[in-house]
């Protein structure tokens, strides 16, 4: 499945889940992460976050979708490059 | 339509794009927003946030789907409320 993931995070924590979604999607700008993965690594993903979220203050928000092509992407203004995000 | 926008703006230009969603979408987190809309008033709001983006350093992502149903989404940690956001 193709999943956009949004977080917000408290700041000490955000180098952390940057560097954890990483290893799992493609950063496309500031908090946001899309790709393809499976509820399986996804469910990884979700227990290495809890590990470290502080959950009444931190929030994730997922959106799944069966298939990529269900949803369009446009981008207005600078496309980030991976490269910028030198965390 | 059904659009999930995220915008990563400078500093000086948050406050102007968060009260511009916010005459067109839902606030959901941080830089984040959802909601219907049709494709003419999200042109309305490209437009509206051309005014005063700075092309080379902001970015706006809009990503559509014809149906809200053909995502799911799934929240971790604490859901935002709207109140939250007194900017």
């Amino acid at each position: 499945m193709y999943v956009i993931l949004v977080y917000d995070m408290g700041e000490k924590r955000v180098t952390k889940m940057l560097k954890l979604c990483r290893k799992y999607l493609h950063w496309i700008q500031n908090s946001v992460f899309e790709g393809e993965i499976t509820e399986v690594r996804l469910q990884e993903l979700f227990l290495e976050a809890k590990v470290f979220m502080v959950p009444e203050e931190d929030s994730v928000i997922v959106f799944r979708s069966r298939h990529e092509r269900w949803l369009e992407k446009q981008i207005v203004g600078v496309e980030r490059m991976p490269t910028e995000n030198f965390l």
